[in-house]
């Protein structure tokens, strides 16, 4: 299988003999908070058994976090999954993604055998979505699927847009998908966010991931938030039983009451995210972002693959549908490695401008 | 969402106030080997970061053990992942399924959209297949689903009849899927399994399972071995990326060196079974099983809710296919626990007996 997505540690390791400094995967650098990580390590003890395949602990943790009813929340082995679930569940004859967006959308309705229409973002406004998205928005989609703030480009769309969509799409009875994982990164998430839309927009569907605010990716993660309760049903049918590992459920629920790691680590993160916009700039890139990442383009040929030979790895989003060569999307790391990310990027972009 | 198979803990614990002696998973009752749970708990410190999407190490190691190349086997979410992955790789049109056999392999078809016919086994014959089942692989067939030995009957289909079918389907051109999860309980495993024929048989995929020798169902891990590339590639699009924890991950390489733990355990579970075999007999109970779970018939109404009071869950089988009331699973445990079981059941029933 071709790998598409950033954050291949094990490649780069098996190819380079040494660990990454990984920029390529859009994670909270202060790591697995130690409160997550004892509750992930007590719950192998009891990993013999089946895991609860409804996760009844963990939905009445995450209704209380999030303010919805347990009902309306299904867990998942990761956001990913529940990517895949929600399009198996759909069945979606005809689908409307953005270009770019995450690949993982696109290779779901693949899977579940939908026609895909793209909306192509436009460079000149930073691949924000205009009012021109709302033509697309079509009487005969079944699914319309946004990511909020999106990847990699890593702008929010303006409110009254995205309320003006949700309004189409419950006209059309097209079931509208935002992809909310990166919204606890950006500065204000309760006025990004429409979770509490959803209980009165059965036509609404939200994801969250546990993955990306509380650094658990290799636990894996993810929920959806609806309120149509035949699509709840679908959801739980359209994949196997027993998703999400004991581990998992535990971790989740350690996670919930991380209010003051996730508070300081937000807090550090929008300081960092600015600190390295900064810094960009004054290598005349200019960068796009809102949540933990910047994109950037940079006309450096082999960026990528320099850094790389620096021990740094950053994602090239060339293989992004909409994008090409010298698009980049970095994370938002720990001020020590931003400098060493900076400092490369320095010595390598003078490099190669000054050598041609 | 109906939870229609049994280990269901976490909903026994939440009716009854306390934890059930579990007989309704197959599961091994020695528990996480410690070696496996040390691996476990070690790699909840590397969670933080993306599991390899690839699972390299573990694939490595599981061809090692396996004597089949890495690049047939491909790790899923536990052996259901891949069952599911395998329907959404392969979209057959028509699938046929013995009646009774384990149901996630009818849930997937139907996620696929696949048309089910169903060949009944019969009960005179303790629902192994015989030479009938040969006339029902119509060559419009795409896929043919067997479980070895058969889940919940616990019977093991004949080597030459299993040999034929193999013949008969690859002259088909339909895919044979012999799930082998619960191979390793049997007496003769090398007879009994396919897995060496895999090689030579594109058209032959084999399910494995780490979660019932290794107890570690918790963990979610299992495996498809196949010699098809073409398979294989749509085996890792049919699902998200990252669908294994990087725990499993671990716990699985970890498990593989555990030869001792396996060889005791696969040795006593045998004794067991054949010590719960004769105490049913004595109840009158004709028991069939070749792993490490039997199969009953009792006509005995409310046993499983009587055993539930007492403490101890067992599989009701009533909502299989083909099955009906009365029919009943149990898995083998060690021997304080299988004399609690038969010591409960021979209470039961003859209370119910005498009282009728």
């Amino acid at each position: 299988m071709e790998l598409i997505h950033g954050g291949d540690v094990a490649g780069y390791e098996l190819a380079h003999g040494r660990s990454p400094l990984d920029f390529s995967a859009n994670l909270n650098p202060f790591g697995l908070p130690p409160g997550v990580a004892r509750a992930a390590r007590l719950a192998v003890d009891g990993a013999a058994a089946y895991p609860d395949p409804l996760c009844r602990k963990l939905r009445n943790a995450l209704a209380d976090h999030l303010g919805v009813g347990a009902e309306r929340i299904v867990c998942g082995n990761g956001a990913a999954d529940m990517i895949f679930r929600l399009m198996l569940a759909v069945k979606p004859a005809k689908a409307l993604l953005t270009a770019p967006t995450f690949a993982e959308y696109e290779n779901a309705l693949r899977c579940a055998g939908a026609e895909i229409m793209f909306h192509a973002l436009a460079r000149e406004r930073g691949f924000s979505p205009g009012d021109d998205l709302l033509d697309a928005l079509r009487p005969d989609l079944d699914i319309v699927c946004l990511c909020q703030p999106n990847n990699p480009t890593g702008l929010l769309i303006d409110r009254d847009l995205l309320l003006e969509i949700l309004r189409r799409c419950e006209r059309n009875r097209t079931l509208l998908l935002v992809d909310e994982c990166f919204v606890p990164f950006v500065d204000n998430p309760e006025k990004a966010s429409l979770l509490p839309l959803a209980p009165e927009h059965p036509g609404l569907a939200i994801l969250g991931s546990f993955t990306k605010l509380y650094a658990m990716a290799g636990l894996r993660l993810g929920f959806a938030v609806c309120s149509d309760p035949l699509l709840i049903d679908a959801l739980y049918r359209a994949g196997q039983t027993w998703s999400v590992s004991s581990v998992a459920q535990a971790a989740g629920c350690a996670a919930l009451s991380e209010t003051a790691y996730a508070a300081e680590s937000l807090a550090a993160l929008r300081r960092e995210r600015e600190w390295l916009r900064g810094e960009f700039a004054g290598m005349g890139i200019r960068c796009a972002g809102e949540a933990n990442y910047l994109f950037f383009h940079c006309d450096c040929p082999g960026l990528r693959d320099a850094l790389a030979g620096e021990g740094i790895l950053i994602r090239d989003c060339g293989n992004f549908r909409g994008l090409g060569r010298g698009d980049y999307r970095v994370a938002v790391r720990l001020r020590e490695d931003n400098e060493r990310l900076i400092l490369a990027m320095r010595q390598i972009t003078s490099a190669r401008i000054s050598g041609t």
